[in-house]
């Protein structure tokens, strides 16, 4: 049995997130499908993280053993190609130890958001962006994302399903950029609670529209309290970019 | 009767092409739709260029004439209300002299073309990007791109349907830029022929994939002959990006 990391980029819009579930086609379920069409082994495809139905992959990290004799690129080159016309493709692969674990060996996880911030509708980025009609002050994002970094109790910026043990996380960097019409926000951290990213990116928007000032924030925060939330942003502005297991 | 310029930007994947055909869905005919939807009227909605099946454009130059009173704002708001969930979206519209003709005042039409150099298949880019396994040499992408810059006899590079009364035309500037795994190139002329970029790029990418040299580039402009053209690049990484009417 050997052990492989995979990277993977998938376009999460037809998809009912990252975790395989009854009745609902989902990124992990369609790897191990493809695993299986490769080498006739039902096997997990663990991931990094959890991504919501819509919620899209650039870089999400997993692990999967194999039995059959075989290379990391021909994994890699099998599952690409029993995942047929579906969405989703290995962009890495590589034979790693047996005690390399995607979700409890990550040391930080890092999530992009993309907002387009214009009037018309989207047509290249559907469903890749969440547009913003309203002028947003991205450098007012940037400063007030500040008060988010460190170690905070995050129970404001928590979905009501979340099942982690503590609202408390520690935010490593926030960083608010524009770019012509859109605005990337990043988000790194060694983990993150149940919808906290699109939670967050809800509450920047808010201080962007000049809806909420800094204070607003830091009262939010402070409230340790859902109802004090802004909005939750979109899912399909949200991409997994890449799981970090140091040096 | 007012004259509008409109910008369009449109994910052109699941349509014929920016010309209104019989049978088949077109960008144009979309538009016209949509402005009869608004204002009652059975406008032509004329374009700066026409854009084959799969091609996007990202702000394509039109003009519409309009009797009824309004405002450019409104014309934009309304078109893109009534264009309904179709992936076309008006970006920009001012009202304009009646002498401005989207098609005969356009001094220079750009074209990008976005490639993906890469082995896995595309998933967030696919049906946008050309995706090219072997490794392609930018640079000398770049360099060799140079020799098509200027007057020439593009025969080589028309399509055999092509219906422009002469062969020669000008191209102001080619630029060939690698970011990573994407390889962009951006082309500029007053005009040009059907398929001629989409030709240019299946030839630059050919000396990309060193199977061409300069020489042989030069050597197939020269042959003046289109059994000498290399590939023609697919619709599908192919954006018109816009349109020049001095200042």
């Amino acid at each position: 049995m050997q052990r492989y990391k995979l990277l993977i980029e998938f376009d999460g819009t037809d998809y009912a997130g990252w975790q395989r579930q009854k009745n609902a086609p989902s990124i992990q379920e369609a790897l191990e499908s493809a695993v299986k069409g490769f080498c006739g082994e039902q096997q997990d495809v663990c991931g990094a993280g959890r991504t919501d139905a819509g919620v899209h992959g650039i870089a999400m990290a997993a692990h999967v053993d194999i039995a059959k004799q075989t290379t990391a690129f021909r994994v890699q080159q099998a599952i690409n190609f029993h995942l047929g016309k579906q969405p989703i493709s290995v962009v890495g692969a590589e034979a790693i130890a047996p005690d390399f674990h995607a979700r409890f060996s990550c040391m930080r996880r890092s999530y992009r958001y993309r907002i387009i911030n214009r009037r018309p509708p989207l047509t290249l980025d559907r469903g890749k962006a969440w547009r913003i009609v309203p002028d947003l002050d991205a450098e007012a994002m940037e400063e007030a994302a500040q008060i988010l970094v460190g170690k905070h109790d995050f129970t404001t910026f928590r979905a009501t399903m979340c099942q982690a043990a503590s609202p408390v996380k520690t935010i490593d960097k926030i960083s608010v950029q524009r770019n012509l019409q859109e605005i990337t926000v990043d988000c790194t951290a060694p983990s993150f609670l149940h919808n906290q990213v699109r939670s967050i990116v809800g509450a920047l928007v808010a201080v962007g529209q000049k809806k909420w000032s800094q204070t607003d924030l830091q009262a939010a925060l402070d409230a340790k309290d859902r109802t004090k939330a802004a909005q939750v942003a979109p899912a399909c502005g949200l991409y997994f970019l890449s799981a970090d297991y140091g040096p």
